[in-house]
């Protein structure tokens, strides 16, 4: 099982992809037949295939995201808060909180991504 | 289900009823069968009668407890970050996640809270 730093370089990782618009990198810390529900309740993207084309247009939105406090583990689960900035009209930034379960490999098996409406808001600007 | 306001609520009333040192109304917010894993790992406390020994414990010893930004919600579960203040010896801060799980009835069926040890320090005192 990843231990607390190995679990904490997947998320920062996973946060660096998203600084390069790089999808590739994003799957690659999936496993084969990770699932992804983001946000949670909704249907969940099951497996590399539906994984990549999840994250290659996500990538693509999210022009912004940072971690918001520490990396907190247990178990197999990383749990972390991110600040997310997104590409609509008008510009959206939302607060989430996601879970990374992984497997024995140290690789993701399931995402979770916790976030509602009311955690949206439109970014202020000049 | 509950919705975001009153999964929000019952997160508020968790963190008033810590600043009380009231064990029966953080007792109040769970279903009679419900599960609390803290930290998400160890032995689940299963059942009022378990939970209630267990926060009896817990709001002595915690001597602070804040939201660390908003209460993020998804489906039936809320998701959120909490500063908490231990009495221990030297007095410890520890950076939290937890998820609470609700039932229709609004109560909450299972506590998950996220930790490691590496997330807590010595609280710096002058």
């Amino acid at each position: 099982m990843p231990n607390h730093d190995e679990m904490t370089r997947t998320v920062e990782a996973y946060v660096a992809a998203f600084a390069a618009s790089d999808a590739d990198a994003v799957v690659e810390l999936f496993a084969q037949d990770a699932t992804v529900e983001d946000p949670v309740g909704s249907e969940a993207h099951v497996g590399l295939e539906a994984i990549r084309t999840f994250y290659t247009h996500a990538v693509k939105i999210v022009t912004h995201m940072e971690l918001d406090g520490s990396v907190r583990s247990a178990n197999n689960t990383a749990a972390f808060a991110l600040h997310i900035h997104l590409a609509m009209t008008p510009p959206m930034q939302v607060s989430v909180i996601e879970l990374f379960h992984f497997n024995e490999a140290g690789k993701i098996v399931s995402m979770q991504a916790y976030f509602n409406e009311v955690n949206m808001s439109p970014i202020e600007t000049k």
